[in-house]
């Protein structure tokens, strides 16, 4: 007993594959479909229009077929509200709970749509009385009105943009052999852009960044403005140190790359001068670090989050020993980025690309591969990857934002 | 103005390059020195030993030699006792604190040497009455008594076993073009053997153990009783409990290898259903989790922490989130490991890797070199490095160790 | 001045995202399009049409719109003969020569579409009275008559197949995080099925082959007969034989994983004692070659060609030492091969990868990302990576394709 | 019955680890020793001493055992002449045959040492008259006099540089984490006083140098004066060539990193065009090529060798299409080479490995860790792996040498 629903596709569906996810998720999950509406957009900036009649066995079929549709863009036109359960226990979600994709996403309720606040991959919606709030599953309390899906909910993947800058020509490439001072330039462009646009703009740092010799190069770019939020974890913070104390990192001198003799202490009293102190905020203001990337945060007043890892010396006083917290507190300063640069740190870089909205601008560079493998898979797949070695690509980035920035 | 001061070194000092690295590091700090006694061991079990009079160009020059030397494993022949130092806050340490290796360590206090209990690399040491404790920065108290170094503290180097086994031919090497199938029947006659002498195993794992598929495999070597201790985090136990339940890891059916659909949703049904039931444990009590890698923990009571990361998602009940509590619980259950099997995390085995002694053995399998390239740049210089797939190494391992325990 | 011309696009446009790249590469280019007709296939098994009017600012905007079009598929309705042009000389092509996609090609001359035979990417099509030769740069000669293209010549891109099968779920997919075993079983599917359809595959194979251990799983693999063409280098065969004969590889013992004492020369002996009796074929008829991978080939009658390569020692009396010879010898045991397994060797599989058709079935198994990575990147888009370790990937399917075969 | 012998070591034998080694090699061929003699330098630049009596336990014992000493360096006081076997047949060697390390190596013939002209790893030494030739397998011809060994030969390992330079602190060490711009100095201090020196340079490139836009650094450098020798494949001189017809590499755009249309006909319209010119130097000569990695080898007449591989379109007339005349060609310009910088190649970087003595400095620069690691497991023990971004590296390289040269 066949059952029918029609959904609409709307927006740039061609370029963003939506329409060919949509026909192709239909036959990969035996279903059938007739093409009711056809409406494709000429130019660059006309949007298209579909309409389809979706078949299933019967009503579970079709249910399970919506339910994909829906995550890819679909929506269905005849607007229900969207349907609740209740949590009976804090983190434990009811029955056939609605999980969320990284796209823009609304809930229909009491007949109209309302925005999903504070979008991420993989939450729950809360409803709490005309809001509809973006959940993690540890802030799921007992009581609350969970969306069960995917009924009333519309989801609005990313269209590719047409216009010819960095993201439109790397679609999910991961290839080391493509010239790098253009796309480091590429880089600085959008960064200039951003700023000039009033965007804002978040680093996350792994501590290569100062192993490889690049921490001023990063400084340098914050000492001009074009960071406005810095996520990283305790090793970038307590190595950047040790180098702003004793010119090492990991006891490695940074001007001569040679061992210095009781070097492998030098990180730990980094943290314990800095504890001393109170905190690096204290030891910026005290005079002890002056120089250097967290020194440049907090001169330059860039909020940060130096969340914990159980490989974690120390950790400074800064650093959030509790990962959920940690979460929040990254969640919070992420509100609103519009351009994020990943460098060096698969998992921070995971960790953000999970709370990232699929609107926001990601490049992660990376001298691994499989990092931006991942991240991809991950469901970050707005990343665009560079491949390349953070020593010499910040630098390099360095120099063009100067450039950029005088014109 | 020279000072001069002696140094002895014994053991199997040539084959460990002690001997080696003692003379080159004299030479590289441009110290001198003049060889008193020598004396070589002709046979595999017999003890060398050599007396040097180091020169240096001035008291703290010598200084700076003899620390380096004493972390080589070279001992100062008149023996005096450690100096101490009082940390003056929490977590700041003295100056001229000493500064662990991962070698068995004595210091010398009140004419007799002390061994120095759990030792691991970069901790201090302090002294509580007749005990001496390694220490981690951030358990160092307001008033501890912390060593100040290195007089007066002995460093034991670890020897390089001569006996053929794994460990002798693989000094630090991370190819991947060496005999999988031979290296895996060595590693399953290590840990027969560990067991046979009633030694301690510890595995350490990535979700990546889940998503290629080699859940079973570990389960069935924790039911044969290889494992002592499982070191973790969430995503390992969240997506073996997913396969455990679902039979998807990351939404993907691990026997057909498709997605399937709505198994995104899978891993937080997972995280939720197990805090329904209020933990692991519990969940396996009641019957829901009934095979994989923590259903076999739990059934053969092995002790496991799953140490929390930013990137999780939940977590799970037994997560601990706070990572240096994760950190001193695992430090708890690596006490007197002799053997570590590191698979498929760079994260957990860094982590683990820097709170073990130098003579527990280390095997570290990963597909990727730069995680073992890491481990050992990192301090583990003991670790060896098998470049292989996770996915079909575990299922080899099982049947190795299945025909040799029949034996 | 627009200039308009129509091209219709046919088959499984929407899957194969033929239709969204047609769009996509018009806009790109600044054209415009308007849809005259479509009608969507709407089960797995009926095709798609559309007809569209393409406009171009003048001639030559069109021509490079249409000649882009054109390698992904599209057709122009109305037919024209190809054009062609006269090489003046030898490896010297006529201005506006039509470069090869690696799809099934057709040109129309006088009248009727006929196909070019030997299809690979980046060749030239040279016409020889109603022959159409695809032909590599190497082989153009003087006078030969070269089509120019894109007018008269049709390309067909490959329909993405919807049965459930290995190659349907991995578009393009390079990761390491997939269930192993799995896999490995379906590859064994694809192979065994190819052999009971009397298909032909071909097997591609690089020294680590040997290096790992798998030398006898593979040799297993061909005398069961799965193995219908082998392509390496004299690497790979030197070492296979090294083994057959001192059971070492590269002077590594290969069931103890230990070098041997002068281990490093039996490579070389190896060798010699081959050119001793004349050829591989010759040593193994004379018994001095008894088992392995080349003995295997040998016995069953498998044809296989050495490629040389610049880091070759001897090389072996077999090995052809002109590479531009070597490539044409591949690509006569290539022709009309089916699937092809292509096993730790950047070089040999990029350059197999290179005279592939498309509908060719290629796996690419490495332990190494990149490799795949290249592969694909440089046109091999049909091809599926398997990151793994192929000293435990090869035994794996040597059983698996045992257990199927008994079946 | 015991056998002995006496050997001597003598040099930097305890930096180098010679002395280690020889102890090491004995006691793990079950042999014993007694020291004779032992003399330590006490300065950097004193030599050591050391005689030992070893016992093996009997003659063939023996014979292996001082084999495996003698390749690492250990002589025999009591000096004989070599033994010398004669080849039967080309490419064919005498039982027990000397394989040459790639150490400087001298035979001891009718009561004289003669050095062995043109070591390199893996060859045999041919004695012609008063001359003794490291001679490759290939051209070994019937009639031959080889040497067999080891007795009355001599190897004379490297030591351990003790001045402050790149290649003192860096041990077969592969790390992506050191500071890339002190590195990047230091390689431009090595080049600038090879230089000054009077050394010739050699560069061994691969076509990621022009894929990632660093073509013209190579190029600035190479117009500089700091190349004395290219060694390359086909694809580097054909995109170098592609990048200065028409802007490109493999068909993308360098500037804009943007496919053009039609652009993967790029490079065979290049090669094409390089053909109708006759060749490379012609197409410089004729004024078609104007720039780039070519162009600066012909107008400053530096000396290339273009080896083929199965994987070259075309290829350029100037590529040795067999591969054993491409190796004699490039064995030709790698004499008296003193610093040899190879990037972004596997295959050419160990084939020129394989070539070199053991004093040649040589810095292998690749994104990818596992080729450094593999050109030192082939036996170029000398390399230092420098794991970068070459599109990154040669721009700041090229910084480098032109501000030092300023200087």
């Amino acid at each position: 007993m066949t059952t029918i629903r029609e959904v609409e596709l709307q927006g740039h569906i061609i370029d963003s594959l939506t329409f060919t996810r949509v026909l192709d998720k239909i036959m990969d999950l035996d279903g059938e479909f007739e093409i009711i509406s056809f409406k494709i957009g000429e130019h660059k900036s006309d949007p298209s229009y579909v309409r389809l009649a979706v078949k299933g066995r019967d009503e579970a079929h079709l249910d399970a077929i919506l339910s994909d549709l829906h995550r890819l863009g679909a929506q269905i036109p005849e607007i229900e509200d969207v349907r609740l359960g209740t949590a009976v226990k804090d983190k434990v979600v009811p029955e056939g709970f609605y999980s969320t994709t990284n796209h823009p996403t609304f809930v229909h309720q009491r007949g109209t749509w309302i925005p999903v606040e504070g979008i991420e991959m993989d939450c729950m919606i809360v409803i709490h009385d005309d809001h509809a709030v973006c959940t993690p599953l540890h802030r799921i309390l007992a009581g609350d009105l969970v969306v069960l899906g995917p009924r009333g909910v519309r989801v609005i993947p990313p269209e590719r943009p047409r216009t010819h800058s960095l993201f439109e020509f790397m679609g999910g490439a991961v290839s080391s052999e493509r010239p790098s001072a253009t796309l480091i330039h590429q880089i600085a462009v959008e960064m200039v852009n951003a700023r000039v646009q009033g965007k804002k703009i978040a680093v996350v740092a792994g501590p290569a960044v100062s192993h490889t010799g690049a921490a001023e190069a990063l400084a340098k770019i914050i000492r001009r403005g074009y960071v406005d939020v810095l996520l990283a974890g305790n090793a970038l913070a307590v190595h950047d140190i040790e180098r702003a104390l004793y010119g090492t990192s990991l006891g490695l001198d940074i001007k001569t790359a040679e061992l210095v003799s009781e070097g492998h202490k030098n990180h730990l009293y980094a943290i314990s001068e800095v504890v001393r102190c109170g905190s690096i905020t204290a030891a910026v203001q005290q005079g002890l670090v002056k120089s250097g990337i967290m020194y440049e945060s907090v001169v330059n007043s860039v909020p940060f989050v130096l969340a914990g890892s159980i490989r974690d010396d120390g950790p400074l006083p800064e650093v959030i020993t509790d990962i959920m917290v940690a979460q929040d507190a990254m969640r919070e300063l992420l509100k609103d980025v519009d351009l994020v640069l990943m460098m060096a740190t698969m998992l921070h870089s995971i960790a953000v690309g999970n709370m990232l909205p699929s609107y926001v601008k990601t490049i992660c560079v990376d001298i691994n591969p499989a990092t931006v493998t991942k991240l991809i898979d991950r469901g970050t797949a707005q990343a665009i990857g560079i491949v390349t070695d953070v020593g010499t690509f910040l630098p390099a980035l360095a120099s063009e934002i100067e450039m950029l920035d005088v014109e």
